[in-house]
């Protein structure tokens, strides 16, 4: 008897959809079988969809609470609204907005988030209360200033210890760099250090811009890859954001040191930040993940949007509609996402960590050649029926257990007073 | 008294939401007040959002049925699959295909669309049954052969007479040469003196890869609008499908004559033709209407995604975050590709067309600066609740009620099977 089992739905194992049984203890899959499992609960249905949960691999989740407040705008016109916003900030919003977040996600079919932001403890409270998981960073940034470098090493370093592996192993909490822009060279060595010796990864921006490259050219003479290779920062246990703008030889340091980078397809459209080339790095065996980035530049958190728009971005790059393939995309918004940040989970294979959708067919999965093709490019998100979050249902029927969505949506437009007055 | 009031909404009236009430009678807008309305059927609730339907300006509809079989493949690859499949389609085929079709779009607030492809008399009666609105013709190719220019013709010019003006009104049947490239310059222009004649618009493909380019100046000297433009083909009552390829004296060719062009960003992605210059065309004052093209190449009736794609695409083209607007691509979505085909609709304002969407807000509409902005770039498409087309309700609390989507679905299963076979 397991504590969950799912029967005989079409499960997506390896790359393929097949029929499967899948049995959950715990916080982990404990079996998949081609037999009917027993289950304390039980989920059955002929034409349910059972996939790995979606990982969004690189997000500032509080950024709800600016979404649609600056639209339409050049990136340093949005930058300068999003900053004079950001600074009337407090706990409490954070709090709200990541829960917002959440209750997007879950709805979308994420079952875990990557962020870095500013007041980090209230998002590590509404993870926990939330009961999706994280990976969490203090966006630190010392930007040239010893005594702030002292201070955002206090901050990110106590947030490792208080919250690393809470709420029964849901939260990981590493560090977070801000970027080489914001970070010098001697700050990001430090961290490395640190880094290393705790065993803990590392979450950086690094060349989402065309401008940021010529800035970090201009001040140290060389790409941001490049310089973060130079002072010893590159290394398997680092996920860089972004990675627009990127050289062969940049590529090619990526793969050697291990680093994952997260494509954040829609973010870099909507601030023009340009397309990355995620056919040479998948090519060349990087493990590329998918983000949403914060949804002030997005302005949704939805894992299917994220994935169409993911593989068709690169059909145009490269003028080949076989660039980037479903297979690859949906490997991107799971397996590669977990794998990242060192996680369990992504896979449906026993042993990895039962972070399930569950989904229903809408009228565009018909008729069903391959489901693969249907989660990709056809699915709006309201097909995700149920998740599964470490074993335990966040969201049933559409309805999300863990969270008073009513009450969230309220405290938002309360908070949303003070950034239009 | 109203047939129908929807009171106190918020409705997308000339670019901007304000809070109105709306009146209709017949199947037309008769009041637009400030003053609660009484009607025999009421709308009212206070976070109710109501639009202009969308009018998907170029679709397929029926190529629902080849949706997932042909997957990442080149154009040319592509194009053998899909042709090899239609040859298996049946007349009934097309019309359970466009029931599909039809739920789809419905569900996605879309009131009408523009079809040109075969069976077409089962398009029209689909259409009619169904309650929406559609602009149709069926796609003609004489492929320099000059019986089949005749028959072809005799086709194209019975369906008009059998369907124009069919249904209320509902149905508007017009000329679909498919393309410079399939139908010889003599071919087309008859077309365009019978149109002419008969008062008729025009839907044709125009321009949608390099290849079709280098194919026309191989075989006339000259790109494909110049071509058109030389053999007087090129007027107001010419809606060209795609024109991705055009360049600055071939959009002023476009603008000076009052064609209309219609978008269509997910297919051009998805089958790598490019992304069009929209920023332009829109900036010369060229009437830019939204398609989604066939899904078996986009793969979903999905009006906000194709909103997102549009404006997005254009900020990474023009490397501006303001290229295209939200404020663009809702009125290409809506009142652009009712003028395309001189429909009055499109505008919630008294005396036009009652196609409206009745929306509610998803947790990702939160928090609510300006709900423009949520619909274009934050919208899933389960937040449209009803839907209204010629004044009559298609969809109430999302469910279709003129057309039963089981059946529909298990007959697109059926036939699917001769597709794999």
């Amino acid at each position: 008897m397991h504590s969950i089992a799912i029967n005989d739905a079409l499960c997506y194992i390896n790359g393929e959809f097949t029929r499967a049984s899948i049995g959950i203890d715990g916080k982990r899959i404990s079996k998949v079988s081609k037999q009917e499992l027993k289950g304390k609960i039980t989920f059955t249905g002929k034409n349910m969809i059972v996939i790995p949960a979606f990982f969004n691999a690189h997000t500032h989740a509080a950024m709800t609470l600016l979404r649609g407040a600056a639209e339409d705008l050049e990136l340093s016109e949005w930058l300068r609204n999003v900053w004079r916003l950001e600074r009337k900030m407090t706990a409490s919003d954070i709090y709200w907005g990541t829960m917002l977040a959440i209750v997007e996600m879950i709805r979308s079919g994420i079952a875990g988030f990557s962020d870095l932001y500013i007041f980090m403890d209230e998002v590590a409270k509404a993870v926990g209360e939330s009961g999706v998981r994280a990976v969490l960073c203090y966006g630190m940034a010392d930007r040239g200033d010893e005594e702030k470098a002292r201070r955002e090493l206090e901050i990110g370093e106590k947030f490792i210890r208080d919250w690393n592996n809470s709420f029964d192993g849901r939260i990981t909490a590493i560090y977070g760099p801000h970027a080489p822009y914001t970070c010098t060279p001697d700050f990001l060595r430090t961290v490395k250090e640190r880094a290393d010796k705790i065993g803990t990864r590392i979450h950086i921006h690094v060349s989402e811009t065309q401008w940021e490259v010529e800035e970090i050219k201009s001040r140290y003479g060389t790409t941001p890859v490049r310089l973060l290779d130079r002072i010893g920062f590159l290394d398997s246990n680092v996920v860089i954001a972004h990675g627009v703008w990127l050289d062969d030889e940049e590529i090619e340091i990526l793969r050697r040191r291990g680093v994952s980078v997260v494509h954040n397809p829609v973010s870099n459209l909507k601030l023009s930040s340009g397309i990355a080339r995620v056919r040479d790095m998948l090519e060349r065996g990087i493990n590329v993940a998918l983000g949403s980035d914060g949804v002030a530049s997005n302005n949704s958190f939805n894992f299917f949007q994220e994935m169409k728009f993911a593989s068709l971005l690169q059909k145009v790059k490269y003028m080949r509609a076989d660039a980037v393939k479903a297979r690859d995309v949906m490997d991107m918004a799971t397996a590669n996402g977990y794998a990242a940040y060192g996680i369990e989970g992504g896979r449906i294979e026993e042993g990895y960590l039962a972070d399930l959708a569950i989904l229903s067919k809408s009228p565009q999965f018909y008729p069903s050649y391959n489901p693969l093709y249907s989660l990709v490019y056809s699915a709006s998100g309201e097909e995700v029926q149920h998740l599964i979050v470490n074993g335990e249902i966040v969201m049933e029927d559409r309805v999300v257990l863990t969270i008073d969505e009513e009450k969230v949506t309220d405290k938002v437009e309360k908070i949303k007073e003070k950034f239009t007055s």
